[in-house]
């Protein structure tokens, strides 16, 4: 199964054999992976280099260590479009799963320095801090904190923000229809309370994403700043060498 | 210049505050942070309020810690567009840095499963494999390892791939424009090997992305596998909601 004679480190070859009983459905989610012996007699390679493949793959979240219980199949991450404009609730349905959002804050703040300068409002002016644990048939998946522009979106403060959309309560009754927003990301190690609230280990890897997003007057009406779990989360973007943006 | 009164938690105004002191110029890359006594005298906060903005600092890559000599203004990240294929030469160039790769593997392999899809190229076809460290100013940024088809582009293998860009190459001797790309991005722990190359700590957040990209004709003429540094890579993207993809 291996090319032992090749450049490619064995190391690599195991990681990318697995993958592929992973992406076949050879291997599925929840299946306990064969001990790093059995791997090895079955490869014939050393532990020392299945260990390694193992590895990699736990640190690429594809595979999961419980203490004490051995290696398993991760659940498979939700793919997501970095340049498409849905809400998390519109995402969840299109993959058949259910939505869940708990409200863990939401009130009116002054706005702190960098929120002013990402809503375009003035220093001091109060605006909505609205902080929620994002779910996936009832899995932590993502905290988001939004800030909102009291000015336009005062009225949310009376609704129910644990059922449904966000933009859809905005399209529905505040009449603001999210247009476009820019994003930003980076792979962090996960801030401790983010880590308690989503049920991971503090220092697992996370994408943090950052977000303005705009009406279709082109005033910013949100600021988010997101943590998404590394290891059910996966990102996909399309480039070309003429980006229309 | 805390709101000590405010719903928002103190270690998040206090983050929110050091941001914009290294976004306005305030506090400059290489700059030592003051204490985090001094800090806690300063904003008549708790050294543990100050101890956990600023370990989500550090985590976020904007902050750097160096035992045994205290903590450090990061040097600014990259901030590359997510959406646009530039090589990652004229990236550098762009940025007024000066760009540079270190050929760490070359040769012609026979392809790993995985990659024969992504490159569809048949089982057991031969591809080159192309491993570099890619610089920036000397420093490492990314460790990429690109597995390009064998049959579009074996003459490669006589080139010095440490100088310019391999898309400039491909360009000039192969007539291989690169016309758009799919890209998936996931934030994992970065594997040991990588790890060494880049100098970073085993186990540090870097973002993990996978591209293959086309040519004019519609055929993928490689598929990449990069590692890039949590802490010196910020990435970017608009998003729409009718994007054009």
């Amino acid at each position: 199964m291996l090319d032992y004679k090749s450049p490619i480190p064995l190391h690599y070859q195991l990681r990318s054999t697995i993958e592929n009983r992973i992406e076949s459905g050879q291997w599925k989610p929840g299946d306990r992976v064969p001990s790093e012996f059995e791997l090895g007699e079955e490869f014939h390679i050393s532990r020392t280099t299945v260990r390694q493949a193992l590895g990699d793959l736990v640190n690429q979240g594809l595979l999961t260590r419980l203490k004490g219980r051995g290696t398993f199949v991760s659940q498979p991450r939700i793919q997501q479009h970095l340049t498409r404009l849905t809400s998390f609730t519109q995402d969840m349905h299109a993959r058949g799963k259910q939505p869940g959002a708990k409200t863990l804050q939401l009130e009116v703040v002054i706005s702190p320095a960098h929120i002013s300068k990402s809503l375009q409002v003035e220093l001091n002016e109060p605006v909505i801090l609205l902080k929620r644990l994002r779910m996936a048939d009832g899995v932590p998946m993502a905290v988001e904190t939004a800030f909102l522009s009291h000015r336009l979106c005062s009225p949310l403060l009376e609704e129910d923000l644990s059922q449904g959309s966000l933009y859809e309560l905005l399209r529905r009754k505040l009449k603001i229809i999210p247009s476009h927003a820019s994003q930003s990301l980076e792979s962090v190690l996960c801030p401790r309370t983010e880590a308690q609230l989503l049920g991971i280990t503090k220092g697992s890897p996370v994408l943090s994403i950052r977000r303005v997003t705009y009406g279709r007057d082109g005033l910013p009406f949100e600021t988010v700043e997101s943590y998404y779990r590394g290891d059910r989360y996966i990102f996909y973007a399309e480039l070309s060498i003429n980006p229309v943006s």
